[in-house]
């Protein structure tokens, strides 16, 4: 049975990589989905389709809302949403996706370091897992899918 | 018509006491929902009421599930989910309700400081209306119920 | 059983007024739902509330997400919705109440003249009844409530 | 991931043409989704197939169901609804099917001219992108398909 | 707890009043719903409100569509959906009733004599219970109720 | 864009054999779908696989509700449900299936004679098309995948 | 916030007497909901109204659901549905209406001493807490209601 | 028409594989899906991906929430879920499958000897076939894909 998987959060390590490597070697038939990771594009497609905004809010208002034409797209197809945070910026964004998910009845596991498990207590509570690494999220994977 | 809010978010300043002020003074019919507000009762519930844990984590999670009976449940019964962002702690649980009441189908009103505008992007632009203050939430609850 | 009903569209005749009268005079258990009808605060609610903008894209948008917080949950809310149909104006708003109101599975009747058929056809085409007056409107709460 | 767009609207310029050919040309793995533009075949087929009626509204109403029976299902199963305004016409089908697509919970992208903003305040405010040509409902794509 | 039920099927007999003397008798706590049980008002309800008909087929259409506004509302509402069937008529829209409140996910009990069980074996598959007797439904009720 | 089809109700006459020529020799990209159409088979499924019942009321429950794994299977997967119903027999499980198809969401064409418009007139007001013969079906088929 | 439970399982013990009473100490604004609780009546049921049968499959077949006219309505209007595992019995109905509650959306709270973890972890990993006393309930409905 | 069915239930008797073989040998187009059968990978996968625990409990839970992203996962996928009851073990996680396979909306077949009849009369009375053999499960299944 093929699995579709949606990898949401952190954008500046390689975490997705690792986990599409661990997938491909293992030939593993899922579907890998991501949001747009190139961050300035992320930044400024909406100024750069739309046209130009003198206010900061509209700016980040366009392209946020364009942004989510593949990503809740991309969420709402998936069997399972992947969430990474890392110790760098708010990542609110990748909370939303984890509480969007969840609303949306698919199942999450979550990722991070163990000094945030305070501050991600309500995220990794929802989740049927909760992950530090790549490999552990490979591991998973190839189990449910043997 | 009556309406219920939930009001999510941070929890060391006094906005929610001035949006309940505020529906008090204008005579809104509405039900006021919130999470447990006491920082120490939330983060011990789990482990008061089911057993200690060694494992911080573990702590930390049956807190967490047992407070979400309490905010998936009210967010769900909520008209609009109304979420307060701040400049301290990671508040991801913020973001998460935010995601969840989308994911739901219910509309949210988003507060915080113009200069959280860029890291809120996404979670402002799946809502209703974006505020910096609670008297601007109280304004927008007497127009729609006037 | 009561029954709530929420009376989109035309603003400028008094054909809200002839239903609720028709409504109170038969003594039916009723609950009337509407959007704000004063033009000038509805479109200004959104630069009153939150801020003047520039650019009057964003100054409807501002407005148009506030009165949505109101007019979709009472299209939610309501057992029919009824939408009056006139001669002047787009009323763009008034055909998307239809739409919204049967994609959330909840019935329609339309009102309007008979010179709007052709236009209206996809609009009445999707609805339980098309009628012309008011009275037609009490007509059918009186029938289904006896 | 293939997307499935439906192109709602205005038929009397080759609007959708272009959005065809951008796809084309962009190698965008897209299934294109189009009501009937044939104005007399959707207008009449309803008594063509079902029989004549000699009351217009009737006429227009088999017709209507009929067409009802491709649209909704297209608009049902697309990722992304695309809805055209132009300055002809009532085009309050085309509001209608944004009404649709919004209650299914299916995202929707308008495109009209800025001297339409006004009337379609509550169309837009509902929609993930406002766009006035089909080349910026094109770059769209290109990039949520990236 | 209060219980909703909606009492459909055959109009010629007295099972409706046999059922309500039988809850009022055992003061339950339920509300009881029908469709409109005057054959001549249920008839002609569309002509009469929406004016005349040459053709049957629209009479008949006008006021199915109208009597649907409050049996399709009722069933919705209800906990469980009674349906009687009797030996006269062709009773298509007590079968469509039953079909329409299992696509809703409304039980149904089912009430006929025995010589009726092969034509009725699919509604009666997918019922709670299958009844000869109003005593039966009302014991029932009583039953759940207790 | 393919379509699916579920052809409920007559099974003593070749309806649909008529459909599915016009269908094949239409070249439309059809999957059609319908119950066990031997009525010996169908009435019987119950006993021969899961044991002989005495009493005849349990004989059609167990084979009725093997049937409904395929029916109901079918018809919530069909994007419309076709119902013939003719002048023999009772066919309460056609216009159980209309109700269930409704409910679900999906939308119908009934075929029959105009003899029988006033029985099954709230069924027919819940269609999107009621026609008299095969051809007619096959001719919106043909409309609406062009 | 008025609270809805349903109190599942075991029917030997008095755990939902303690938990009534706890509730009432508390003075907890709650609907307590239960199966019917008497034996031989939930057994009988079937045969006692509907008839006998030579069967116990039809017996138990028929009493069942009857029952489930109570428990799955009661299921599908609660907040929280606690359900109690006991050493006797097989049981599986309290398990079926985890699975039910969870399939609803329902979120559940499981009852049962330790030596029961290793059987019940498939219901345990989907509730959002695990308790071994009614006092614990109590404690967490004071907690979320506070 | 494919069809897709999960195997639920016993791990120690070979009974899918005779489903399978029937499903071969009589070349039905399905897919077979089931949990993880062996015993200690599945007992294990939590401690085993995710690092040790000391506390039996959290042992188990993890492993459970990790096998639920398949067997929820697969059992939302399947048209229908089959479940074999057998004397040995509690199997509380096969009543919990066919609970949550109803409250999804997916019909169940039921498999078991006649002797667990009374334990298991509420699973068996939502279900659609309650048989003994996985020959009569290939029965049902070769009777509804004719």
């Amino acid at each position: 049975m093929a699995f579709t998987i949606y990898l949401s959060g952190e954008i500046h390590t390689n975490w997705r990589d690792q986990i599409k490597q661990g997938i491909t070697e293992s030939q593993l038939d899922i579907t890998i989905l991501s949001p747009v990771t190139d961050h300035d594009s992320s930044d400024n497609v909406g100024t750069t389709v739309l046209g130009v905004e003198q206010d900061n809010f509209w700016k980040d208002h366009k392209s946020a809302k364009i942004n989510a034409l593949r990503t809740n797209n991309y969420i709402s197809r998936s069997d399972i949403v992947i969430i990474k945070f890392g110790d760098k910026y708010k990542q609110w964004n990748a909370a939303y996706d984890a509480g969007l998910a969840n609303g949306l009845g698919i199942p999450t596991i979550i990722m991070h370091n163990q000094d945030l498990t305070h501050p991600l207590k309500e995220v990794d509570a929802a989740a049927q897992a909760v992950v530090e690494t790549p490999e552990q999220v490979v591991e998973i994977l190839k189990y449910i899918m043997q």
